[in-house]
């Protein structure tokens, strides 16, 4: 240090708490690495697949969120007033903020559009089993399209995606129901249509919760208590063939999972995709086909999930328009990538340390590090004179695979030794 | 839409505000597209100067955030509590997080590190000159090196991101200062070093305010009304020789400078950096070698700023370490790019729309599609048929560079045709 330097007015040196906030994640270089894989696939998955990026701020307005948040999320926000008394809050999901941006540009855009975005989301929730009061989430979205072509575009860039990242197509599975086809059969077992929203937020609960207690909530929202159980039978159901026996001949809801299983034959996907009647998902605005994706061990928590809301536009003012979405979150997608790739996976070793002995060698140590990043190598220079021992132990626990130690020999030879780090092998380069 | 859909208990139908919450910004994707570039030309320089990418949450404690910003800061805080009553805050800037992240791990760490992140930071600000209450910094930080190799290296990652960016060499200058020169020109002013903190953030107002205002505010900081004259006669020293001139022999404010200048040529940054003793800044923190990068016409505020603020980690409870930090935001760069390359350089035509005329085209276009995307290209599929017309309409206003219609005739033939957008030419592709 200086010894001139001011010294700056320090305030009182008691130390302040180094933690984030409760339920906030640091992300250290060996976390970040992991992170930035994940974004990596998701903008290049959302590329090839012809989605353009979006972005909003984190901070929404309270209202919009309220108006189109599920209750229990309603519940979950972290809401805040700004010095001019405006209600804010940190978003809880991405989706009314697009449907937001949509609607105030419902007359400009072409439809239908597919839109991307990376939103980290936060939900003040009970930290239970691990659970973070924020995560990033991918979203994926096709607005204006009615077909399950826009379904079949989703999971295709997702699946894309997983592949970017290296998890084997053999180590999850996608699950896909109907909301649409289990109204139908919710119909045909009497149970009417204004009850089926309630129905279908305290089946998603099973398993989550107890039966008596999922029984109870549905009682509370006057389902008649012979409709519970018979609701519950239906998750018994396995496979589309027995689905689509039960909902009988001209059903539009078993027509559409069928042309989507089709489509995904040509999609290449085909091998991934299930059905599955107890996929139901937990917001109040899905409408017709919703999917989650698993881990084929069934190890963790749902890696992606989505459907198809076409009321989206409609419920916060906007006009009537068909809708497919997907949230994929980043903290269940590393644990599965760690699981089956292992944990020091997510270090690449690929850069090049350069130091010097002297500071006569800075100079071509700095032309060399110019030159070699120009060429588009990443280079980890030293800032100052090092002995090789210092230089060489630093270099080898970093990201990088090769180094280059300049001493004075070096500099009056003209050329120094790139040195692999893991063969120790070197081959001369010119100063 | 399915008829069968069940209708979802609608909420209220007046339409909330499509506005994003004020001073927040909404990225459509013709905005996203310059975000992109910019944050990717980031992420590039980071990894070629070997800087290590590290994040965390946009929410911090409170406490962290006011124990070290500087006091403009700290009032233009977003303070808000949990539902447990602990007192969070959108982060103003990046630093007092680094801080807290290195000082938790001050053991484990190895020094120097290199640490790179794109943070989004909060300022409720009054709204003038287009200033937004959200924007994205890209924070450079060495930590651990007190030599000016660690200035030299910062500056050279920031010119290698504005290059990425398509910037011209010419159409910036970084201006360098150095605070430790300034304290050194004030004790010789007779201005005692206990008033050159304040000093420094009167200075760094001028041309913003009124003279007699910053007189005021020195005023007010108990400096004598005779130094506040001198302290504004300093602005008007020319160059680095006449500021060494008046420093006198062995100043290390000097040299420093000297070195930085000399380390630039091996950079090959020389060309843009220039001496300019009025950049100061405005945070408190800063303690020797300050910069700020304009625009050459200088028509925009400061595309990147930063320095060296070795009493950091101390003003939290940490060891005392050196430091020198950069941040370079997301909004005034993109005006520059805008006025160097024009508005609508942002958007890149590279995809390929692939459309088909009826269902029975549908299986072809879809592998095609996989298969171009397998191949790496990003390709539009049409979701639906759809007419010829209508298919090249929409395909040449987007950001595709050609375009695949397939018809019946195609699929018997087993071939298509590859348009190009722009010359009409086009090949045959199988199918």
């Amino acid at each position: 240090m200086d010894a001139t330097t001011p010294p700056l007015p320090l305030r009182s040196p008691e130390p302040v708490s180094f933690e984030p906030p409760r339920g906030m994640r640091d992300f250290y270089p060996e976390e970040m690495t992991w992170r930035d894989r994940v974004f990596e696939a998701f903008r290049q998955a959302a590329a090839l697949h012809g989605f353009a990026p979006y972005d909003a701020c984190v901070v929404e307005r309270l209202e919009l969120l309220q108006r189109k948040s599920g209750e229990e999320v309603a519940s979950q926000i972290y809401a805040f007033e700004d010095k001019s008394g405006r209600k804010l809050a940190l978003r809880p999901e991405m989706t009314p903020t697009l449907a937001r941006m949509i609607a105030a540009r419902q007359g400009q855009l072409h439809f239908p559009l597919k839109w991307s975005a990376i939103a980290q989301c936060f939900r003040y929730e009970r930290m239970t089993r691990g659970r973070k009061r924020e995560h990033y989430q991918w979203n994926l979205d096709i607005v204006g399209e009615a077909g399950v072509g826009a379904e079949a575009e989703i999971l295709a860039a997702a699946a894309q995606a997983l592949r970017t990242m290296g998890l084997p197509d053999e180590a999850y599975r996608i699950h896909v129901n109907n909301r649409a086809l289990l109204s139908e059969l919710l119909l045909k077992l009497d149970i009417e249509a204004r009850h089926h929203p309630a129905v279908f937020l305290a089946l998603d609960k099973r398993g989550k919760l107890p039966d008596d207690e999922i029984a109870a909530l549905l009682a509370a929202e006057q389902v008649p208590s012979g409709g519970i159980a018979r609701a519950f039978e239906l998750l018994a159901v396995q496979g589309l063939d027995q689905a689509a026996e039960l909902a009988g001949a001209g059903s539009t809801a078993v027509a559409r999972l069928r042309e989507l299983f089709e489509l995904a034959e040509s999609y290449g996907i085909a091998d991934r995709l299930v059905f599955d009647i107890g996929v139901i998902r937990g917001l109040a605005y899905y409408t017709d086909i919703v999917f989650e994706a698993f881990d084929a061990r069934r190890e963790f928590r749902a890696i992606f999930g989505g459907g198809r809301y076409d009321n989206l536009l409609t419920s916060i003012g906007g006009a009537p328009t068909p809708a497919v979405g997907l949230g994929f979150g980043d903290v269940v997608v590393v644990e599965v990538l760690k699981a089956w790739l292992g944990a020091d996976a997510g270090t690449v070793r690929d850069g090049v340390a350069v130091g010097y002995m002297f500071g006569a060698q800075r100079e071509a140590a700095v032309r060399l590090a110019a030159r070699l990043r120009r060429e588009g190598r990443k280079v980890d220079l030293a800032l100052a004179p090092q002995k090789p021992k210092a230089f060489f132990s630093r270099a080898g626990g970093g990201t990088c695979s090769q180094a280059v130690f300049i001493g004075p020999d070096d500099v009056a030879a003209g050329r120094a030794h790139l040195k692999d780090l893991s063969t120790r092998e070197a081959v001369a380069i010119t100063l």
